[in-house]
């Protein structure tokens, strides 16, 4: 076990390792073993991700069935998926037997049934009993997510003869998590927990009872991953026991998964927000047309959504006629209505998920989320009738607006008193005392859009969760087609109330 | 330390024990540590949320300074601070110095200077210069995150004395974390690592140096935090150490420290993508004010960005005075920007985020973007299209459009042919042969906007990140404003050259 010293700056990478795996498979397979000894599976899954499909099976024979496990279970998801279907249902069973319980049945639920049939009927009684009863289990739950192996002892014990107990178990070479060990009483139920430090800490005699902790943070497994992440997250822990109804302990969440749990969650999360299907897979490895599948459906359908706001403006389009100029606001305020929304769901979701609120909060929500609407929808009320009010008088005092670097001879609301070549229909002109009007029109409405939006935002996810829905769903985009239509009929409301009276 | 046995579904919650704390505090606060000694510090902090100021100092006096150091930790930041800047700084050193150095470190950062100089005066020399070391660290690199109690033991020892060893720090009661022990060279440099169960685990009589991995997982003080998530994610570790560049243990990184920053990290992401400042602060406990601050910046900016849409529709007025018609269609096809924009940017920032793509795939990600806003647009087209040529086939042919739940006879297209009550102007008419060219004109803008828009998306992320800002920034809302104005001019350019040649 001596390979040579690397400087930890420079750690192996898969890219770099590759082609001395590769010299290695042709010349001398029966070295990769000791060769690759001291290489982290993460890192040796890196390079088997760059091989052929049979120099894959071929490394992977080569490094024997233990540590071929270790790899596979940080191979990318496809891949190995594949690679246990192609290969034989008695290979695979060698293969996933090594695994722990808990990356075992992760591995199976994404192969196809019929090969997990056939896969499981290889595997020893005891394992392929305890697979069957995790793959019961909805992935995203903590069942879905704990091992069953795990290492309990009775509260009774004293304290050398539980740290026997425990060398014992890390001796035997079986993969238990050790976390923290667990005590359990008479009946099998958990009591207490320790970790092992506390364990080679206790002085020498003392009793089991003495140093656990009997306050056991606990989930059961049918929780979500995100509460299982927010408990460890809160207690600061590296392992949750899943308790079952009985107080029986069933097995125990380790922090690693819970991790990849978190980030699994996030990317979903995000890619969500950003109005798309979750990808499920890394963007730098999903295939073009599974890709443009998972994007094209929700923008078609936020498509279809977004095509209301034309039925819409059909019914005003005598009002477009009559102050074409409605018609160059109207981006203005809708996107308004869109963007405050998207402020409230992004920070609603973010709550929710942390369970910083809750469902009760609702009422609570609203009552803030009305008051933060009236003051940002003031703010820009104020900004917008200032700008038209601002425009208009540098047009009358003579200032050249053309030099402005934000408005030019174009610029709207001063557009009949600029010289534009083209004809001007005398009708549509906005007369002097008119421009007041306008710049209301444009305020009260601003006032509306982001009230109504901010409002819409934040209470989706909520309607969302009660409804069983992803609050996350609630995406930017989702919010903005939905509140476009709104905001358009109070734009034209109130231009139909001022402007137009 | 025999409290009542309680069910593990029913944890204690802070707002249950408050009642039960505040009575021990009225009438026998010496009972308080005995009381409290089996309850999670995290549970404690949450009924000390919950009281009166005095009765906090009242409550944390009660449980002696190392427990109270413990419930500190986890206590709302703000609460913490304001506490810690109220008391003594005598009170407050004696506290501070109970806790791990980088949680000590995390909680000085967000006193005032002043305070903190004052505070720090009062802890004994050596835990000062460490938190001053560890001071000197930006809160979110990985000397930011990591704690310098540290256990390493050097690798020409024997098992039994390493175990030894490590029982002796475990006895201490010293706070060194324990996820991992690092084996060291005669100079301090780190060669090997290994866990507490290997450690258990190895036979009689072995050497360090035979049970060790020599391939140390590590990362440099000026990593980023999500370098140091993506890391322990990755390798599925516990803890990370941090190396310096001549190879020396500077410190250890613990995977509860990585799991906060994962979550903070998140959460900022998750609020920038929804158009506004990262609260820092729990929705729930943010003041009214300090909310709006954070959402009326960014809204008013996009609001500002936006205003362009009206500066460049008054370059179109003339047009939309020709075709109001072409109105109608102007907040569908700036969404539609917007919208796939909106799918690229997330995409791509949380693929920078997990590191499956760097900066160096930039134009790799550029041609595949090109790829799939060209298919996109063509599927958005084709629906565009055919909407416009459907309804108009159907309101020919006398279909009453009025009994279609999406369209009704204010219909965009149809609206000249339908009886509305109202005068038309004749000259806006769209004739028999003009709305295959409308239909022509949005389905080519579609495609050049939602092209324009997947680019513009999935490229701003690789800018900002080049530039040094945070990825997380071009949100949804941000793009949206920056390809609206690009959108209208596509659109009317489309029509220039089609529908009003």
């Amino acid at each position: 076990m001596t390979p040579p010293q690397r400087n930890p700056e420079d750690r192996p990478v898969g890219a770099l390792l590759a082609p001395d795996i590769l010299a290695l498979l042709e010349e001398a397979p029966g070295d990769i073993p000791v060769e690759t000894e001291e290489i982290h599976p993460a890192d040796l899954a890196d390079v088997a991700e760059l091989l052929e499909r049979d120099q894959l099976q071929q490394f992977l024979s080569a490094l024997g069935p233990a540590r071929a496990a270790d790899v596979l279970e940080y191979l990318d998801e496809e891949l190995r998926t594949e690679f246990l279907e192609a290969i034989t249902p008695r290979q695979a069973a060698e293969l996933v037997t090594q695994m722990t319980p808990d990356d075992r049945a992760d591995t199976l639920e994404e192969i196809d049934e019929e090969h997990v049939e056939e896969i499981l009927s290889e595997i020893p009684a005891e394992a392929r009993q305890e697979t069957e009863k995790l793959l019961a289990y909805e992935p995203d739950t903590a069942g879905g997510l704990m091992t069953t192996e795990v290492v309990s002892v009775s509260a009774d014990m004293t304290v050398e003869a539980a740290l026997e107990n425990v060398r014992a178990v890390a001796r035997s070479g079986r993969k238990e998590a050790m976390h923290a060990i667990y005590t359990t009483d008479e009946q099998g139920r958990v009591v207490g927990v320790m970790s092992l430090r506390e364990l080679l800490a206790a002085p020498a005699g003392a009793k089991i009872t003495d140093i656990a902790w009997t306050e056991v943070v606990s989930v059961s497994p049918r929780a979500d991953r995100e509460e299982v992440a927010t408990m460890i997250a809160n207690y600061d822990i590296v392992a949750v026991p899943v308790v079952s109804e009985s107080g029986h302990l069933m097995g125990v969440i380790t922090v690693d998964d819970v991790i990849d749990a978190m980030q699994e969650e996030q990317t979903e999360d995000v890619q969500k927000l950003g109005g798309m299907e979750a990808l499920d897979e890394p963007y730098s490895t999903i295939s073009f047309w599974r890709m443009i599948k998972k994007r094209a459906v929700w923008l078609s359908a936020l498509f279809l959504g977004e095509m209301l706001t034309a039925t819409a403006l059909g019914a005003y389009q005598k009002e477009i006629d009559k102050q074409t100029v409605l018609a160059l606001f109207l981006p203005l305020i809708i996107s308004s209505g869109g963007n405050s929304g998207s402020q409230g769901t992004s920070l609603l979701i973010r709550a929710l998920a942390l369970r910083e609120v809750t469902l009760r909060d609702w009422w609570r929500v609203a009552g803030r989320e009305v008051a933060t609407g009236l003051t940002l929808g003031v703010i820009l009320a104020v900004i917008g009738f200032t700008r038209i009010e601002l425009w208009q008088w540098m047009s009358d005092h003579g200032w050249s607006i053309g030099s402005f670097h934000l408005g030019h001879n174009y610029d709207l609301s001063t557009i009949r008193t600029a010289t534009v070549d083209g004809a001007f229909r005398d009708v549509d002109v906005i007369t002097a005392g008119q421009h007041h009007l306008l710049a209301l029109t444009v305020g009260l409405s601003l006032l509306g859009v982001v009230m109504f939006g901010t409002l819409v935002g934040s209470m989706l996810p909520f309607a969302f969760r009660r409804l069983g829905f992803d609050p996350a769903s609630a995406s930017a985009p989702f919010i903005a087609t939905f509140v476009d239509v709104t905001g358009l009929i109070i734009y034209f409301n109130v231009a139909l109330h001022i402007l137009l009276r």
